[in-house]
């Protein structure tokens, strides 16, 4: 390797970061390059948890809506997310699933542009927006069309009513320039909506500065929140109150508990949240969130960046394997990606070595690179892990082969 | 009061479900009467979360969703819960809230109606059911109409596509008969939806025997799931595959893992579910619906009706109070409600003593009977100490009036 694994030490011995590792459970042996399907559990998640389990729901019972502020948790957590993604006070909120909140927002964003049919968003979209807004197309039965573009920008023209986009790619890491696209997406009379699933937790975002109509992001990833963390969405201010949700639920009614019999949107936000929020999931996720915004953004950046520049330069003797990730940093997410024809049965072997990335149909290699967490000796040793599952031909034998019900 | 404590105790000494109560968590010294809102703690959800959040998510990683069936629980609870209401396997999953799931089957419902505008439902249903008809109806733009009857039987007419209620009211705790209901809505030509959250748990369900079509239902009242646990759903098999579900997200794909680009339904009841389910909320109903399971729902029925006819027997002399709850044990679920002028501080002084029931606007008084944790002494003890706070006339002290800000 280019590079010794003494070198790569040295880098985490100047990581200003690397006391957070300390706040995650990680498993003995394992090199866990997977923050970015699923964040692992921060230490302190099991009192908190324990807590909300015990002392809260256990002793205080329906009291706790109150007296433990669960009613306010939704707004309280979105508020600290807020200001991860540089968004104002009062216009982020938890709620729901990252797919459930795309299916509100972009309702709510078409119903703004009632003359225009065409949801413009990329080809190679995470499937849950595409399968979103197909759905939602089909449902409303008023002739919209999903249309996915190798090229957005060439594509955005007046027909378009909401331009959707991934902030970073699922697959190759790719990032897109929220500012700029946004910017295009307004200048051709659309709204944008961008899903930060792949971005918050892990990449600098400017939602307000860069004029970001409507947002919704994932809490499992880089935010830590635990498997199936609920989601949040964004609504600039200035759109709030004219936003015609379609998801009317209870609780994001202007006044829940007199129990009205006709809806009134809550103003503002609240409008937002629907049902009753999974209390002891919300739980969790506040301590990832808590995590997060700790680390200087700009320190995080910088690491995940470095991270990325270890791993591209110590698989470049790899001729087998084809970066999918863009090298000019600007243009990275917080992940690198790597083809390979065998890339199901390399990955399966790699997780046998203790090194845990994900496979992606059809051939892509994934490794997330957490920068709360993943040293550079951790890269350092994945890449050597792979090197050897490559000569000693590892991945060959039968056990590492795709079942067909794996797909 | 017309029966002495002693002979409510010696209710207790033959309830054969009196064992079930050391299941639960029950804070010394409070009469909890309030599990139609949020049920109380299971004694092992505390070890189960607990093991979830720390072997599985903190141990097994992202390596759960296979090794720990985390991408199955959904479905496996539902199988459940299935058995619960009376209902054929791989027809039920939890997923969501109850009003997203509410939503999601009356959006697919009016869609096999095209030529029917009005949902009909009750005035009085609870308003997350209306307000998402409400919101479905507006975000059509098909014209649909939203129409509350106080008599539904008399208004169900051929412009009825769905007709949508709540098995047991949230306030008065009368119920309907589900087969009478559903056949009749058949018999106009329209799909019945039933909201099975003030009944699942606490009153026999058969779902198919009653040919109901569509249904959903809450996992934190009587199934004691926790605070916003999961919610569940049921469709009928032989709707499942015709049925075109308005949010269509990755987990409810026919191949989920494959991600392709377009939306193919999973078959039978996996096209349900949206997005990534909340784990730890889902292990924590787990224990509730396995204890409730156990529970011969004979003997549950029973109980309910006899608590709830001791409740009104003791509150028969109480002049002041309104009893809202029909008197016929057929008609009522497994909860009491009285009206009075000031309920809203009598509920505060009541909580104050230690009697956990709750209120609704504008003047009810609610007492949930949970057959699994609520003694007979307790109902004594209940009515007892609101005979007390009334002589005492605590209730006008002035802590005790309702604030503005509660409404």
């Amino acid at each position: 390797l280019t590079l010794t694994r003494e070198e790569a030490a040295a880098l985490d011995r100047c990581d200003e970061l690397a006391g957070f590792r300390d706040r995650f459970v990680l498993p003995e042996g394992l090199i866990y390059l997977d923050g970015n399907s699923l964040g692992p559990l921060p230490v302190a998640t099991k009192a908190r948890v324990g807590e909300v389990v015990e002392r809260e729901w256990g002793q205080s019972l329906i009291r706790s809506w109150t007296d433990h502020g669960w009613i306010d948790l939704q707004f309280r957590i979105g508020e600290k997310i807020a200001r991860l993604i540089g968004a104002a006070p009062g216009t982020t909120v938890v709620a729901d699933s990252t797919s459930v909140n795309l299916y509100k927002l972009l309702a709510a964003a078409l119903h703004r542009r009632p003359d225009r049919r065409v949801i413009l968003t990329e080809a190679g979209n995470f499937p849950t927006d595409l399968y979103i807004a197909q759905g939602l197309a089909a449902h409303l039965q008023l002739g919209h069309e999903v249309r996915e573009a190798t090229n957005v920008l060439s594509t955005l023209d007046d027909t378009v009513g909401v331009l959707m986009l991934t902030h970073v790619n699922y697959r190759s890491g790719a990032m897109h320039d929220v500012a700029a696209l946004t910017r295009a997406a307004h200048a051709a009379g659309a709204l944008a909506l961008w899903d930060l699933s792949h971005s918050v937790g892990a990449v600098p975002l400017q939602l307000e500065a860069d004029g970001v109509d409507i947002a919704v992001g994932c809490g499992y990833k880089y935010l830590n929140g635990g498997p199936g963390a609920p989601a949040f969405l964004y609504i600039a201010k200035h759109m709030q109150n004219e936003l015609r949700l379609p998801l009317t639920g209870w609780l994001g009614h202007a006044a829940p508990f007199a129990f009205e019999s006709g809806y009134r949107p809550a103003p503002g936000i609240g409008r937002a949240v629907v049902g009753t929020p999974p209390v002891l999931s919300l739980a969790a996720l506040e301590i990832g969130i808590d995590i997060a915004l700790e680390a200087p953004m700009a320190a995080v950046r910088a690491k995940s960046l470095a991270l990325a520049e270890l791993f591209m330069t110590l698989m470049a003797e790899e001729s087998a394997f084809t970066l999918l990730t863009p090298q000019a940093a600007p243009r990275r997410g917080s992940q690198v990606a790597f083809a390979h024809p065998q890339g199901y049965a390399i990955m399966q072997a790699l997780i046998e070595r203790g090194v845990i990335g994900d496979f992606r149909s059809p051939d892509v290699l994934r490794f997330g690179l957490a920068p709360l967490y993943v040293r550079f000796v951790d890269i350092w040793d994945a890449v050597a892990t792979l090197r050897d599952v490559m000569r000693s031909a590892a991945w060959k034998q039968d056990r590492f082969q795709r079942r067909r019900s794996v797909t």
